[in-house]
């Protein structure tokens, strides 16, 4: 079946999901949970075989890690299935009816954005997530996985369509794309006709492939060169906890802590307890200021520009908030900025002046995900400012839809 | 100055104008209004110029007419500013705030989105309305108008900056690309570290330009083939009343009417009904079956798909309202769509089913319209899904930023 085949079978779908009583979406959803249970020793079979190509391949320890599933991260895409069952259908609601003097009657409905598109690389779970997420927004989606994970992600696909085909939804409202040939990825970036949107989710390589090729509305996603500025009136202890937590709790994602900047006036007291915390786990790259107080190395230039997402962090002294503000605008991607403070004043002026998907207050910058903002789960973390920003949950899957309703109204 | 070194201007000018507040933005708004007002003889002259290279190269007479200053269109602009500093600044609202079980109190702010580029065709009024609505909503704007406006712009932007020198807000927020080789254009679009969001206003050769060649996110405007359905029960009088108004009242916009589906069923009493109001402004192109009931050309398959901007319409008779919607899904643009009907049932089938910006019943598809909207003006119309749909008006010309405030959270 070639793509636009492909496209087609899923724009016919989403004429009818996009209409669908939720009751029938979570009964389907229900179904594939079933079925990736009873699939569950074939789906590890295939993933066996992803996993030994990646062995052979030389593929480093942590990302065989992420690509290896077991019967409990099985479970996990399951319990999943089943949050997103218990969510609110973020479809055919309205916050705003209004009536114009003429007597029309309007109101802004959120609908299906229609047909989505996931790219993205490694983690098989990512096929399951994405599945639920559109489906109970009345998505049809598109999947293309990397080649490394090609046998996990087909036979997740299987078990998914093996489902729905017990359900009330079609089995057409998903299609996974096993060419692993990169043109095939330049053509769906393309296909304007059949695809609302497209979500690359990964690297900056991917990220960027995506953003130059996309003639498809895009939402870029990821990257997060994201900084804790401990003010002069910071709680040390709260500080260092919160600066531990956002650097070391897991550092190859992109909600971590790549830069601290400390005010003038608490820097002696301050950085050599931070040295003290993270210096047996962590590289510290201090500015010429840092490294009178700490015996850490030089950052260059370059440092200040870099998520790291290993245990390293770079450290700076700023003069104020001002100083530390002009940082993130200038070296920031504008995922999640962080001001430790008690002053009520610095930490308004942070919170409006620092231009950030999140911006926190006296917590870590970690806390940027669908989930721990209570979305119950998320497609991606939008670093771009149109249609969403940050984490993406259900409400940020659809459009919306003006309804009119007159007896008969003329325009004058 | 370069292309790049205006953005510059407009990024620095973005920081402060982002946080400013409403009463610093009107007075601004205030003062280029009185500009306006003061270099009224000025842009009348600059524009002479425009209309008189466009009578010498032989322009469409309706062209030549949009490109047209007079004194009171000059008003009108001034007016229409007047109108925005009425409205209600879009800036740093919430209807999201909530509490996480840690303690965490998350709000959904919004904000401007930063710099917003336009590119557009003739008519000079876009300059004055484009910027009074990025200005009201925080953002700084980089415009980019049509060569055979050149002058006229030149002189409205001359105007603005010089209010906004007597204003609160500089007059790095406006910069205008005086360039009038096309190379520029394509820079412009992919200026991502600048520039955050481009929305293209004009043809679809404009618009499939811009889409194809941005790397910048765009918003989609504009092309419009929108289509009445006239059901079995329709008020025949009040159908007869709304397609005229729909096709005739103006009809090189995008909102009016290029094509209507008629119930089998109606057809023979409704269409010699519609023949005799229209037939002496409109060639009618008509289907087989529509054909056999009034005396009007052949309709052949590309009419379905033409969006004619002119007085012309195309007719077609339909089995029923599923029909109706399988031609609409097929041939429509999802602009803006509408049933005529006293049946609930096919209203409400009507109003789910067809994907479209707006859907009507029982009025004309040309109240899509920012201003008839009630938004007070507007900055086009989106006819993409992602980040707005239908009208924009000053709510759509924002994102949003997370505040997370917290007492010392981490992530466990």
């Amino acid at each position: 079946m070639t793509l636009v085949d492909k496209c087609k079978k899923l724009c016919k779908a989403s004429e009818i999901l996009a209409t669908m009583d939720t009751k029938l979406k979570n009964e389907a959803l229900y179904q594939v949970g079933l079925s990736l249970k009873e699939y569950k020793a074939f789906i590890l079979e295939e993933n066996k075989k992803d996993v030994e190509k990646a062995k052979k391949d030389n593929m480093k320890e942590s990302l065989i890690d992420r690509l290896c599933l077991s019967e409990e991260r099985i479970d996990d895409m399951i319990e999943g299935i089943h949050n997103i069952i218990e969510l609110k259908d973020p479809v055919w609601k309205s916050n705003e009816l209004w009536t114009l003097e003429n007597g029309l009657t309007l109101s802004k409905m959120t609908v299906p954005l229609g047909v989505i598109g996931i790219i993205y690389e490694s983690r098989p779970n990512v096929t399951v997530d994405a599945f639920s997420l559109a489906l109970k927004s009345g998505n049809c989606i598109l999947l293309r996985g990397s080649s490394s994970s090609i046998n996990s992600n087909n036979a997740l696909v299987y078990a998914i369509k093996e489902g729905l085909k017990k359900s009330p939804v079609s089995e057409n409202v998903i299609e996974f794309i096993d060419d692993i040939d990169r043109s095939v990825v330049k053509e769906m970036l393309t296909l304007n006709e059949y695809i609302d949107v497209i979500i690359p989710r990964g690297g900056k390589d991917l990220i960027q492939f995506v953003v130059k090729n996309a003639t498809v509305p895009t939402i870029e996603t990821g990257v997060g060169n994201c900084h804790i500025f401990v003010d002069e009136t910071a709680d040390i202890k709260k500080s260092i906890d919160i600066i531990e937590n956002a650097k070391v709790q897991r550092p190859g994602v992109c909600n971590a802590c790549e830069t601290v900047l400390v005010h003038k006036k608490i820097a002696n007291l301050f950085l050599p307890k931070l040295y003290d915390r993270l210096i047996e786990r962590v590289e510290i790259r201090g500015c010429q200021e840092t490294k009178k107080i700490i015996p850490v190395n030089s950052a260059i230039e370059e440092d200040w520009y870099k998520e790291y997402l290993d245990y390293i962090l770079a450290v700076k002294v700023v003069e104020n908030v001002d100083d530390a503000i002009f940082h993130i605008r200038k070296y920031g991607t504008k995922h999640s900025e962080a001001i430790l403070t008690e002053s009520l004043t610095n930490a308004n002026k942070f919170l409006r002046q620092v231009d950030a998907a999140a911006v926190y207050v006296n917590a870590s910058t970690r806390f940027t995900d669908g989930g721990q903002f209570g979305f119950g789960a998320e497609m991606g973390i939008s670093t771009q400012k149109i249609h969403a920003r940050g984490p993406m949950g259900l409400n940020e899957l659809v459009t919306v839809k003006y309804t009119i309703i007159g007896n008969g109204q003329i325009r004058e």
